[in-house]
Protein backbone atom coordinates (compact mmCIF):
# COMPACT_ATOMS: atom_id res chain seq x y z
CA UNK A 1 0.00 0.00 0.00
CA UNK A 2 3.35 2.35 -0.51
CA UNK A 3 2.78 3.92 3.36
CA UNK A 4 5.46 1.54 5.01
CA UNK A 5 8.95 1.34 3.75
CA UNK A 6 11.49 -1.22 5.05
CA UNK A 7 14.53 -0.39 6.08
CA UNK A 8 16.45 -3.33 6.65
CA UNK A 9 15.89 -6.90 5.04
CA UNK A 10 15.09 -10.16 6.98
CA UNK A 11 18.43 -11.34 7.44
CA UNK A 12 20.11 -8.29 8.51
CA UNK A 13 16.73 -8.14 11.50
CA UNK A 14 17.51 -11.77 12.07
CA UNK A 15 21.66 -11.01 12.71
CA UNK A 16 20.66 -7.86 14.77
CA UNK A 17 18.17 -9.90 17.53
CA UNK A 18 21.13 -12.55 17.71
CA UNK A 19 23.40 -10.00 18.68
CA UNK A 20 20.56 -8.04 20.88
CA UNK A 21 19.68 -11.55 22.80
CA UNK A 22 23.68 -12.82 23.30
CA UNK A 23 22.27 -15.35 25.67
CA UNK A 24 19.69 -17.07 23.24
CA UNK A 25 20.08 -20.52 21.85
CA UNK A 26 19.59 -19.20 17.90
CA UNK A 27 17.47 -22.21 18.15
CA UNK A 28 15.19 -20.61 20.35
CA UNK A 29 15.08 -17.54 18.87
CA UNK A 30 11.91 -16.94 16.74
CA UNK A 31 13.16 -15.96 13.10
CA UNK A 32 11.96 -13.74 10.46
CA UNK A 33 10.85 -15.92 7.24
CA UNK A 34 9.14 -13.36 5.02
CA UNK A 35 9.41 -9.70 5.12
CA UNK A 36 7.44 -6.96 3.27
CA UNK A 37 6.47 -3.22 3.65
CA UNK A 38 4.12 -3.40 6.90
CA UNK A 39 4.33 -7.39 7.26
CA UNK A 40 6.81 -9.53 8.97
CA UNK A 41 6.24 -13.53 9.55
CA UNK A 42 8.45 -15.25 11.95
CA UNK A 43 8.82 -18.74 12.91
CA UNK A 44 9.95 -19.84 16.40
CA UNK A 45 10.85 -23.63 16.23
CA UNK A 46 8.66 -26.24 18.80
CA UNK A 47 10.59 -27.24 21.29
CA UNK A 48 9.13 -28.87 24.70
CA UNK A 49 10.09 -26.16 27.40
CA UNK A 50 7.40 -24.57 25.92
CA UNK A 51 4.46 -26.82 26.94
CA UNK A 52 2.13 -26.45 29.86
CA UNK A 53 0.53 -28.39 31.84
CA UNK A 54 -2.42 -30.43 29.06
CA UNK A 55 0.19 -30.50 26.68
CA UNK A 56 -0.31 -26.81 24.86
CA UNK A 57 2.20 -23.85 24.34
CA UNK A 58 1.88 -22.14 27.52
CA UNK A 59 1.15 -18.48 27.13
CA UNK A 60 4.18 -16.51 28.42
CA UNK A 61 5.85 -18.56 25.43
CA UNK A 62 2.99 -16.92 23.00
CA UNK A 63 3.42 -13.79 24.72
CA UNK A 64 6.73 -13.80 24.00
CA UNK A 65 6.24 -14.20 20.17
CA UNK A 66 3.67 -11.38 20.09
CA UNK A 67 6.40 -9.31 21.40
CA UNK A 68 9.46 -10.44 19.73
CA UNK A 69 7.51 -10.40 16.23
CA UNK A 70 5.99 -6.74 16.98
CA UNK A 71 9.77 -5.99 18.01
CA UNK A 72 11.25 -7.32 14.49
CA UNK A 73 8.67 -5.75 12.56
CA UNK A 74 9.22 -2.50 14.01
CA UNK A 75 13.46 -2.85 13.62
CA UNK A 76 12.85 -3.88 10.05
CA UNK A 77 11.00 -0.13 9.50
CA UNK A 78 13.18 1.87 11.43
CA UNK A 79 16.08 0.40 11.15
CA UNK A 80 19.38 -0.46 13.85
CA UNK A 81 17.15 1.03 17.03
CA UNK A 82 17.61 -1.29 19.37
CA UNK A 83 16.00 1.22 22.46
CA UNK A 84 12.56 0.40 21.45
CA UNK A 85 10.62 -0.63 24.39
CA UNK A 86 7.38 -2.29 24.73
CA UNK A 87 4.69 -0.31 26.43
CA UNK A 88 1.31 -2.29 25.68
CA UNK A 89 0.79 -5.60 24.80
CA UNK A 90 -2.88 -6.97 24.89
CA UNK A 91 -3.04 -10.85 24.17
CA UNK A 92 -6.50 -12.50 23.04
CA UNK A 93 -6.07 -16.29 23.96
CA UNK A 94 -8.78 -18.08 21.07
CA UNK A 95 -7.99 -21.65 21.32
CA UNK A 96 -5.29 -24.24 22.87
CA UNK A 97 -1.82 -24.34 20.98
CA UNK A 98 -0.94 -27.64 19.52
CA UNK A 99 2.21 -28.45 19.83
CA UNK A 100 4.21 -27.61 16.70
CA UNK A 101 5.98 -24.50 15.20
CA UNK A 102 5.03 -21.48 16.13
CA UNK A 103 3.67 -18.88 13.15
CA UNK A 104 3.60 -15.50 13.75
CA UNK A 105 1.96 -12.85 11.19
CA UNK A 106 2.79 -9.03 12.67
CA UNK A 107 1.37 -6.39 10.44
CA UNK A 108 2.18 -2.90 11.05
CA UNK A 109 -1.14 -0.38 12.31
CA UNK A 110 0.58 2.71 12.97
CA UNK A 111 3.99 4.00 13.06
CA UNK A 112 4.77 7.55 14.27
CA UNK A 113 7.61 9.35 15.78
CA UNK A 114 6.71 8.00 19.08
CA UNK A 115 4.96 4.99 19.21
CA UNK A 116 4.68 2.02 16.99
CA UNK A 117 1.41 -0.34 17.25
CA UNK A 118 0.97 -3.69 15.63
CA UNK A 119 -1.34 -6.74 15.44
CA UNK A 120 0.43 -10.01 15.56
CA UNK A 121 -1.53 -13.29 15.37
CA UNK A 122 0.10 -16.75 15.97
CA UNK A 123 -1.20 -20.57 15.00
CA UNK A 124 0.58 -23.73 15.00
CA UNK A 125 -2.00 -25.95 12.95
CA UNK A 126 -2.85 -23.48 10.37
CA UNK A 127 -3.82 -19.37 9.49
CA UNK A 128 -7.08 -20.59 9.55
CA UNK A 129 -7.03 -21.47 13.27
CA UNK A 130 -5.07 -18.68 15.16
CA UNK A 131 -4.23 -19.55 18.57
CA UNK A 132 -3.54 -15.79 19.27
CA UNK A 133 -4.12 -12.70 18.42
CA UNK A 134 -2.25 -10.02 20.13
CA UNK A 135 -1.81 -5.69 19.86
CA UNK A 136 1.55 -4.46 20.71
CA UNK A 137 2.66 -0.92 21.31
CA UNK A 138 6.29 -0.40 21.40
CA UNK A 139 7.13 3.48 22.71
CA UNK A 140 10.18 4.53 19.98
CA UNK A 141 12.83 6.62 21.81
CA UNK A 142 12.94 10.37 20.49
CA UNK A 143 15.70 11.24 18.11
CA UNK A 144 18.93 12.91 19.17
CA UNK A 145 17.89 16.91 19.49
CA UNK A 146 14.15 16.28 18.33
CA UNK A 147 11.78 18.76 19.74
CA UNK B 1 -10.87 -19.38 4.07
CA UNK B 2 -13.79 -21.30 3.97
CA UNK B 3 -13.79 -21.41 8.22
CA UNK B 4 -16.74 -19.25 8.76
CA UNK B 5 -19.97 -19.28 7.63
CA UNK B 6 -22.66 -16.67 7.16
CA UNK B 7 -26.17 -16.94 8.68
CA UNK B 8 -27.69 -13.38 7.27
CA UNK B 9 -27.68 -11.26 4.52
CA UNK B 10 -25.83 -7.56 4.99
CA UNK B 11 -29.86 -6.11 3.93
CA UNK B 12 -31.18 -8.59 6.51
CA UNK B 13 -28.09 -7.49 9.32
CA UNK B 14 -29.24 -3.88 8.71
CA UNK B 15 -32.35 -4.35 8.98
CA UNK B 16 -32.35 -6.40 12.53
CA UNK B 17 -30.27 -3.39 13.46
CA UNK B 18 -32.43 -0.80 13.03
CA UNK B 19 -35.41 -2.65 14.89
CA UNK B 20 -32.90 -3.33 17.70
CA UNK B 21 -32.51 0.23 18.17
CA UNK B 22 -35.86 1.95 17.49
CA UNK B 23 -34.86 4.88 18.88
CA UNK B 24 -31.73 5.69 16.64
CA UNK B 25 -32.10 7.96 13.64
CA UNK B 26 -31.61 5.45 10.59
CA UNK B 27 -29.07 8.11 9.13
CA UNK B 28 -27.41 8.05 12.69
CA UNK B 29 -26.71 4.24 12.77
CA UNK B 30 -23.83 2.83 10.86
CA UNK B 31 -24.79 0.69 7.95
CA UNK B 32 -23.25 -2.81 6.41
CA UNK B 33 -22.26 -1.69 3.06
CA UNK B 34 -20.19 -5.27 2.18
CA UNK B 35 -19.93 -8.52 3.62
CA UNK B 36 -18.19 -11.83 3.31
CA UNK B 37 -17.82 -15.01 5.71
CA UNK B 38 -15.67 -13.84 8.66
CA UNK B 39 -15.51 -10.03 7.27
CA UNK B 40 -18.08 -7.17 7.24
CA UNK B 41 -17.59 -3.02 6.02
CA UNK B 42 -19.43 -0.57 7.59
CA UNK B 43 -20.32 2.78 6.94
CA UNK B 44 -21.70 5.73 9.30
CA UNK B 45 -22.33 8.80 7.40
CA UNK B 46 -20.94 12.29 8.65
CA UNK B 47 -22.81 14.49 10.63
CA UNK B 48 -21.46 17.88 12.73
CA UNK B 49 -22.09 16.21 15.99
CA UNK B 50 -19.56 13.63 15.97
CA UNK B 51 -16.51 16.46 16.59
CA UNK B 52 -14.66 16.97 19.47
CA UNK B 53 -13.03 20.42 20.35
CA UNK B 54 -10.09 20.37 17.84
CA UNK B 55 -12.57 19.39 14.96
CA UNK B 56 -11.68 15.63 14.75
CA UNK B 57 -14.04 12.89 15.46
CA UNK B 58 -14.44 12.09 19.01
CA UNK B 59 -13.24 8.95 20.81
CA UNK B 60 -16.94 7.73 21.96
CA UNK B 61 -18.21 8.11 18.24
CA UNK B 62 -15.36 5.92 17.02
CA UNK B 63 -15.38 3.48 19.93
CA UNK B 64 -19.50 3.00 19.52
CA UNK B 65 -18.46 2.36 15.63
CA UNK B 66 -16.10 -0.35 17.00
CA UNK B 67 -18.69 -2.02 18.97
CA UNK B 68 -21.31 -1.87 16.23
CA UNK B 69 -19.24 -2.78 13.42
CA UNK B 70 -18.07 -6.25 15.69
CA UNK B 71 -21.83 -6.66 16.28
CA UNK B 72 -23.15 -6.36 12.96
CA UNK B 73 -20.44 -8.82 12.04
CA UNK B 74 -21.26 -11.18 15.12
CA UNK B 75 -24.86 -11.50 13.97
CA UNK B 76 -24.36 -11.92 10.44
CA UNK B 77 -22.59 -15.21 11.26
CA UNK B 78 -24.88 -16.61 14.39
CA UNK B 79 -28.21 -15.53 13.22
CA UNK B 80 -30.83 -13.33 14.66
CA UNK B 81 -29.78 -13.46 18.49
CA UNK B 82 -29.89 -10.14 19.99
CA UNK B 83 -28.31 -10.91 22.90
CA UNK B 84 -24.82 -10.80 22.31
CA UNK B 85 -23.22 -8.51 24.71
CA UNK B 86 -19.79 -6.50 25.05
CA UNK B 87 -17.51 -8.20 27.30
CA UNK B 88 -14.47 -6.12 26.61
CA UNK B 89 -13.02 -3.34 24.15
CA UNK B 90 -9.66 -2.57 23.41
CA UNK B 91 -9.31 0.73 21.52
CA UNK B 92 -5.86 2.19 20.19
CA UNK B 93 -6.18 5.17 18.96
CA UNK B 94 -3.76 6.16 16.06
CA UNK B 95 -3.95 9.44 14.20
CA UNK B 96 -6.90 12.21 14.71
CA UNK B 97 -10.10 11.41 12.48
CA UNK B 98 -10.62 14.06 10.04
CA UNK B 99 -14.34 14.73 9.39
CA UNK B 100 -16.25 12.58 6.70
CA UNK B 101 -18.05 9.59 6.64
CA UNK B 102 -16.30 6.98 9.01
CA UNK B 103 -15.69 3.80 7.56
CA UNK B 104 -14.84 0.39 9.72
CA UNK B 105 -13.36 -2.97 8.68
CA UNK B 106 -14.70 -5.54 10.56
CA UNK B 107 -12.59 -9.63 11.10
CA UNK B 108 -13.76 -12.14 12.71
CA UNK B 109 -10.97 -13.63 14.87
CA UNK B 110 -12.91 -16.71 16.64
CA UNK B 111 -16.00 -17.53 16.91
CA UNK B 112 -16.52 -20.08 19.42
CA UNK B 113 -19.57 -21.42 21.54
CA UNK B 114 -19.17 -18.83 24.18
CA UNK B 115 -17.73 -15.59 22.56
CA UNK B 116 -16.59 -14.24 19.50
CA UNK B 117 -13.40 -11.93 19.06
CA UNK B 118 -13.57 -9.38 16.08
CA UNK B 119 -10.71 -6.89 14.62
CA UNK B 120 -11.85 -3.69 13.78
CA UNK B 121 -10.43 -0.92 11.62
CA UNK B 122 -11.64 2.37 11.56
CA UNK B 123 -10.64 5.11 8.93
CA UNK B 124 -11.76 8.59 7.17
CA UNK B 125 -9.48 9.68 4.92
CA UNK B 126 -7.93 6.51 3.81
CA UNK B 127 -7.48 2.97 4.53
CA UNK B 128 -3.72 3.45 4.48
CA UNK B 129 -4.54 5.95 7.04
CA UNK B 130 -6.14 4.26 10.36
CA UNK B 131 -7.61 6.34 12.84
CA UNK B 132 -7.85 3.37 15.22
CA UNK B 133 -7.90 -0.04 15.24
CA UNK B 134 -9.98 -1.87 18.16
CA UNK B 135 -10.27 -5.64 19.16
CA UNK B 136 -13.97 -6.20 20.63
CA UNK B 137 -14.97 -9.30 22.52
CA UNK B 138 -18.72 -9.95 22.75
CA UNK B 139 -19.85 -12.85 25.39
CA UNK B 140 -22.69 -14.89 23.32
CA UNK B 141 -26.10 -16.48 25.10
CA UNK B 142 -25.85 -19.80 26.27
CA UNK B 143 -28.19 -22.17 23.48
CA UNK B 144 -31.26 -22.98 25.70
CA UNK B 145 -31.21 -25.75 27.85
CA UNK B 146 -27.75 -24.98 29.18
CA UNK B 147 -27.43 -23.86 32.58
CA UNK C 1 1.69 7.56 48.75
CA UNK C 2 3.78 10.85 48.25
CA UNK C 3 4.92 10.08 44.71
CA UNK C 4 2.41 11.94 42.67
CA UNK C 5 1.59 15.84 43.39
CA UNK C 6 -1.89 18.23 42.27
CA UNK C 7 -1.15 21.32 40.56
CA UNK C 8 -5.16 22.21 40.06
CA UNK C 9 -7.85 22.27 42.77
CA UNK C 10 -10.94 20.14 41.65
CA UNK C 11 -12.83 23.38 40.86
CA UNK C 12 -10.36 24.43 38.50
CA UNK C 13 -10.31 21.44 36.45
CA UNK C 14 -14.06 21.05 36.18
CA UNK C 15 -14.23 25.43 35.36
CA UNK C 16 -11.11 24.01 32.56
CA UNK C 17 -12.96 20.45 31.22
CA UNK C 18 -16.02 23.49 30.50
CA UNK C 19 -13.60 25.65 28.45
CA UNK C 20 -12.42 22.56 26.50
CA UNK C 21 -15.91 21.53 25.58
CA UNK C 22 -18.35 24.54 25.34
CA UNK C 23 -21.37 22.69 23.42
CA UNK C 24 -21.54 20.44 25.74
CA UNK C 25 -24.16 21.08 28.59
CA UNK C 26 -23.23 21.69 31.87
CA UNK C 27 -25.46 19.28 33.16
CA UNK C 28 -24.12 16.67 30.90
CA UNK C 29 -20.44 17.09 31.64
CA UNK C 30 -18.78 14.69 34.30
CA UNK C 31 -17.53 16.61 37.23
CA UNK C 32 -14.81 15.95 39.58
CA UNK C 33 -16.10 15.65 42.93
CA UNK C 34 -13.04 14.79 44.67
CA UNK C 35 -9.56 14.97 44.66
CA UNK C 36 -6.94 13.85 46.22
CA UNK C 37 -2.84 12.89 44.51
CA UNK C 38 -3.36 10.06 42.09
CA UNK C 39 -6.94 9.78 42.50
CA UNK C 40 -9.95 11.75 41.16
CA UNK C 41 -14.20 10.59 41.94
CA UNK C 42 -16.05 12.10 38.78
CA UNK C 43 -20.41 11.90 38.93
CA UNK C 44 -21.88 12.54 35.77
CA UNK C 45 -25.77 12.70 36.31
CA UNK C 46 -28.37 10.57 34.53
CA UNK C 47 -29.49 11.47 31.42
CA UNK C 48 -32.30 9.32 29.35
CA UNK C 49 -30.83 9.82 26.56
CA UNK C 50 -28.02 7.22 28.43
CA UNK C 51 -29.60 3.88 28.04
CA UNK C 52 -29.76 1.72 25.01
CA UNK C 53 -32.11 -1.56 24.24
CA UNK C 54 -32.99 -3.02 27.26
CA UNK C 55 -32.85 0.04 29.63
CA UNK C 56 -29.42 -0.44 30.41
CA UNK C 57 -26.38 2.33 30.00
CA UNK C 58 -25.06 2.41 26.87
CA UNK C 59 -21.09 1.32 26.05
CA UNK C 60 -20.48 4.87 24.35
CA UNK C 61 -21.45 6.48 27.62
CA UNK C 62 -19.31 4.37 29.72
CA UNK C 63 -16.54 4.16 27.46
CA UNK C 64 -16.92 8.22 27.18
CA UNK C 65 -16.77 8.21 31.09
CA UNK C 66 -13.89 6.28 31.46
CA UNK C 67 -12.17 8.82 28.69
CA UNK C 68 -12.92 11.71 30.86
CA UNK C 69 -11.99 10.50 34.56
CA UNK C 70 -8.67 10.41 32.89
CA UNK C 71 -8.75 13.26 31.37
CA UNK C 72 -9.93 15.16 34.56
CA UNK C 73 -6.98 13.19 36.83
CA UNK C 74 -4.49 14.15 34.39
CA UNK C 75 -5.11 17.45 33.93
CA UNK C 76 -5.19 17.75 37.38
CA UNK C 77 -1.40 16.57 37.68
CA UNK C 78 0.32 18.04 35.14
CA UNK C 79 -1.68 21.46 35.38
CA UNK C 80 -3.52 23.18 32.18
CA UNK C 81 -2.51 21.40 29.35
CA UNK C 82 -5.05 20.31 27.12
CA UNK C 83 -3.31 18.74 24.55
CA UNK C 84 -3.37 15.33 26.13
CA UNK C 85 -4.75 12.92 23.77
CA UNK C 86 -6.15 9.18 24.44
CA UNK C 87 -3.82 7.03 22.77
CA UNK C 88 -5.49 3.18 24.44
CA UNK C 89 -8.72 2.53 26.23
CA UNK C 90 -9.25 -0.31 26.93
CA UNK C 91 -12.68 -1.31 28.71
CA UNK C 92 -14.05 -4.49 30.41
CA UNK C 93 -17.73 -4.82 30.72
CA UNK C 94 -18.39 -6.52 33.89
CA UNK C 95 -22.56 -6.13 34.06
CA UNK C 96 -24.69 -4.35 32.40
CA UNK C 97 -25.05 -0.52 34.35
CA UNK C 98 -28.61 0.34 35.82
CA UNK C 99 -29.92 3.59 35.17
CA UNK C 100 -28.66 5.99 37.49
CA UNK C 101 -26.14 8.90 38.08
CA UNK C 102 -22.68 7.28 37.03
CA UNK C 103 -19.50 7.05 39.29
CA UNK C 104 -16.22 6.94 38.13
CA UNK C 105 -12.92 6.51 40.38
CA UNK C 106 -9.74 6.89 38.23
CA UNK C 107 -6.48 6.44 39.55
CA UNK C 108 -3.05 7.38 38.28
CA UNK C 109 -0.96 4.05 37.61
CA UNK C 110 1.53 6.15 35.92
CA UNK C 111 3.13 9.71 34.58
CA UNK C 112 5.89 9.76 32.99
CA UNK C 113 7.36 12.70 30.30
CA UNK C 114 5.60 11.27 27.43
CA UNK C 115 2.28 9.34 28.32
CA UNK C 116 0.08 8.84 31.83
CA UNK C 117 -1.58 5.34 32.29
CA UNK C 118 -4.84 5.58 34.79
CA UNK C 119 -7.39 2.68 35.84
CA UNK C 120 -10.65 3.83 36.25
CA UNK C 121 -13.88 2.14 37.77
CA UNK C 122 -17.20 2.88 36.83
CA UNK C 123 -20.72 2.18 38.52
CA UNK C 124 -24.19 3.30 39.02
CA UNK C 125 -25.68 1.24 41.94
CA UNK C 126 -22.52 0.71 44.25
CA UNK C 127 -18.97 0.15 44.07
CA UNK C 128 -19.42 -3.05 45.09
CA UNK C 129 -20.81 -3.82 41.56
CA UNK C 130 -18.96 -2.35 39.24
CA UNK C 131 -20.32 -1.98 36.01
CA UNK C 132 -16.98 -1.61 33.86
CA UNK C 133 -13.07 -0.93 34.62
CA UNK C 134 -10.70 0.79 32.24
CA UNK C 135 -7.19 1.60 31.52
CA UNK C 136 -6.48 4.71 29.59
CA UNK C 137 -3.49 5.79 28.36
CA UNK C 138 -2.81 9.70 27.21
CA UNK C 139 -0.13 10.53 25.50
CA UNK C 140 1.28 14.18 26.99
CA UNK C 141 3.13 16.22 24.64
CA UNK C 142 6.28 17.10 24.95
CA UNK C 143 7.52 20.36 26.73
CA UNK C 144 8.73 23.04 24.42
CA UNK C 145 12.65 22.31 23.66
CA UNK C 146 12.36 18.70 24.95
CA UNK C 147 14.62 16.55 23.57
CA UNK D 1 -16.32 -5.16 51.40
CA UNK D 2 -18.41 -8.46 51.71
CA UNK D 3 -18.82 -9.38 48.14
CA UNK D 4 -16.34 -12.25 47.30
CA UNK D 5 -15.97 -15.19 49.94
CA UNK D 6 -12.73 -17.09 49.56
CA UNK D 7 -12.78 -20.96 49.37
CA UNK D 8 -9.44 -21.51 50.11
CA UNK D 9 -6.18 -20.96 51.88
CA UNK D 10 -3.05 -19.52 51.08
CA UNK D 11 -1.62 -22.72 51.57
CA UNK D 12 -4.34 -24.92 49.73
CA UNK D 13 -3.84 -22.67 47.00
CA UNK D 14 0.39 -22.83 46.86
CA UNK D 15 -0.23 -26.62 47.25
CA UNK D 16 -2.79 -26.47 44.41
CA UNK D 17 -0.87 -24.95 41.85
CA UNK D 18 2.42 -27.08 42.63
CA UNK D 19 0.59 -30.11 42.00
CA UNK D 20 -0.62 -28.60 38.75
CA UNK D 21 3.34 -27.71 37.30
CA UNK D 22 4.64 -30.55 38.26
CA UNK D 23 7.75 -29.52 36.11
CA UNK D 24 8.29 -26.32 37.50
CA UNK D 25 11.02 -25.92 40.52
CA UNK D 26 8.93 -24.93 44.09
CA UNK D 27 11.50 -22.15 43.96
CA UNK D 28 10.22 -20.71 40.51
CA UNK D 29 6.61 -20.66 41.30
CA UNK D 30 5.14 -17.45 42.39
CA UNK D 31 3.98 -18.21 45.94
CA UNK D 32 0.57 -16.88 47.56
CA UNK D 33 1.75 -14.79 50.72
CA UNK D 34 -1.22 -12.99 51.61
CA UNK D 35 -4.52 -13.39 51.16
CA UNK D 36 -8.39 -11.84 51.59
CA UNK D 37 -11.65 -11.78 49.97
CA UNK D 38 -10.92 -10.12 46.63
CA UNK D 39 -7.35 -10.06 47.33
CA UNK D 40 -4.05 -11.64 47.11
CA UNK D 41 -0.52 -10.69 47.32
CA UNK D 42 2.25 -13.02 45.86
CA UNK D 43 6.04 -13.33 45.54
CA UNK D 44 8.28 -14.91 42.82
CA UNK D 45 12.04 -15.18 43.81
CA UNK D 46 14.32 -13.37 41.85
CA UNK D 47 16.32 -15.60 39.37
CA UNK D 48 19.17 -14.60 37.00
CA UNK D 49 17.53 -16.46 34.30
CA UNK D 50 14.47 -13.23 34.49
CA UNK D 51 16.75 -10.61 32.86
CA UNK D 52 16.86 -9.73 29.31
CA UNK D 53 19.43 -7.27 27.65
CA UNK D 54 19.82 -4.43 29.98
CA UNK D 55 19.66 -5.87 32.66
CA UNK D 56 15.97 -5.87 33.48
CA UNK D 57 13.61 -8.13 34.15
CA UNK D 58 11.83 -10.04 30.74
CA UNK D 59 8.31 -9.26 29.72
CA UNK D 60 7.37 -12.50 29.67
CA UNK D 61 8.29 -12.79 33.35
CA UNK D 62 6.26 -10.31 34.18
CA UNK D 63 3.39 -11.09 31.82
CA UNK D 64 3.64 -14.93 33.32
CA UNK D 65 3.75 -13.54 36.57
CA UNK D 66 0.61 -11.50 36.05
CA UNK D 67 -1.20 -14.80 34.98
CA UNK D 68 -0.14 -16.77 37.84
CA UNK D 69 -1.46 -14.43 39.82
CA UNK D 70 -4.66 -13.66 38.55
CA UNK D 71 -5.44 -17.91 37.97
CA UNK D 72 -4.14 -17.97 42.06
CA UNK D 73 -6.85 -15.90 43.11
CA UNK D 74 -8.97 -17.08 40.95
CA UNK D 75 -8.78 -20.56 42.58
CA UNK D 76 -9.00 -19.31 46.10
CA UNK D 77 -12.83 -18.48 45.40
CA UNK D 78 -14.00 -20.90 42.79
CA UNK D 79 -11.87 -23.84 45.07
CA UNK D 80 -10.09 -26.41 43.39
CA UNK D 81 -11.02 -26.07 39.64
CA UNK D 82 -8.01 -26.01 37.59
CA UNK D 83 -9.86 -25.71 34.06
CA UNK D 84 -10.08 -22.19 34.30
CA UNK D 85 -8.02 -20.73 30.82
CA UNK D 86 -6.97 -17.26 29.89
CA UNK D 87 -8.88 -15.84 27.79
CA UNK D 88 -6.79 -12.27 27.64
CA UNK D 89 -4.46 -10.42 29.10
CA UNK D 90 -3.55 -6.95 28.45
CA UNK D 91 -0.62 -5.22 29.94
CA UNK D 92 1.17 -2.00 30.31
CA UNK D 93 4.42 -1.94 31.45
CA UNK D 94 5.06 0.98 33.14
CA UNK D 95 9.02 1.31 33.61
CA UNK D 96 11.84 -1.17 33.68
CA UNK D 97 11.85 -3.87 36.34
CA UNK D 98 14.66 -3.50 38.58
CA UNK D 99 16.04 -6.78 39.05
CA UNK D 100 14.63 -8.16 42.15
CA UNK D 101 12.01 -10.12 44.17
CA UNK D 102 9.09 -9.63 42.15
CA UNK D 103 5.84 -9.02 43.92
CA UNK D 104 2.59 -9.04 42.21
CA UNK D 105 -0.99 -7.81 43.95
CA UNK D 106 -4.11 -9.06 42.64
CA UNK D 107 -7.60 -7.88 42.84
CA UNK D 108 -10.87 -9.37 41.63
CA UNK D 109 -12.83 -6.84 39.46
CA UNK D 110 -15.83 -9.35 38.68
CA UNK D 111 -16.57 -12.98 39.48
CA UNK D 112 -19.30 -13.89 37.36
CA UNK D 113 -20.77 -17.31 36.46
CA UNK D 114 -18.41 -17.80 33.13
CA UNK D 115 -15.92 -15.68 33.65
CA UNK D 116 -13.54 -13.77 36.15
CA UNK D 117 -11.56 -10.73 35.16
CA UNK D 118 -8.53 -9.35 37.70
CA UNK D 119 -6.86 -6.27 37.91
CA UNK D 120 -2.81 -7.28 38.73
CA UNK D 121 -0.21 -4.83 39.91
CA UNK D 122 3.67 -5.61 39.82
CA UNK D 123 6.85 -4.19 40.86
CA UNK D 124 10.16 -4.97 42.67
CA UNK D 125 11.34 -2.19 43.62
CA UNK D 126 8.10 -0.57 45.82
CA UNK D 127 4.19 -0.86 45.46
CA UNK D 128 4.85 3.45 44.64
CA UNK D 129 7.16 2.26 41.46
CA UNK D 130 5.19 -0.08 39.47
CA UNK D 131 6.66 -2.00 36.76
CA UNK D 132 3.80 -3.19 35.24
CA UNK D 133 -0.16 -4.01 35.40
CA UNK D 134 -2.62 -6.16 33.80
CA UNK D 135 -6.04 -6.99 33.22
CA UNK D 136 -6.36 -10.73 33.11
CA UNK D 137 -9.72 -12.25 32.24
CA UNK D 138 -10.74 -16.17 32.63
CA UNK D 139 -12.67 -18.32 31.34
CA UNK D 140 -14.33 -20.37 34.07
CA UNK D 141 -15.41 -24.06 32.71
CA UNK D 142 -19.29 -24.15 32.63
CA UNK D 143 -20.74 -26.34 35.47
CA UNK D 144 -21.57 -29.94 35.18
CA UNK D 145 -24.62 -30.93 33.16
CA UNK D 146 -24.40 -27.55 31.38
CA UNK D 147 -23.99 -27.97 27.43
Amino acid sequence: MGRFELQMTADAVNALMLRAFPDAHADAMAKVVDLAPGRATLVRRYGEGMLRPGGLISGPNLMGLADTGAYALILAHVGEQLMAVTSQLTMNFLRGAKPGDLHAEAELLHLGRRSAVCDVRIWTESPDRLAAQANVTYALPLPKGAS
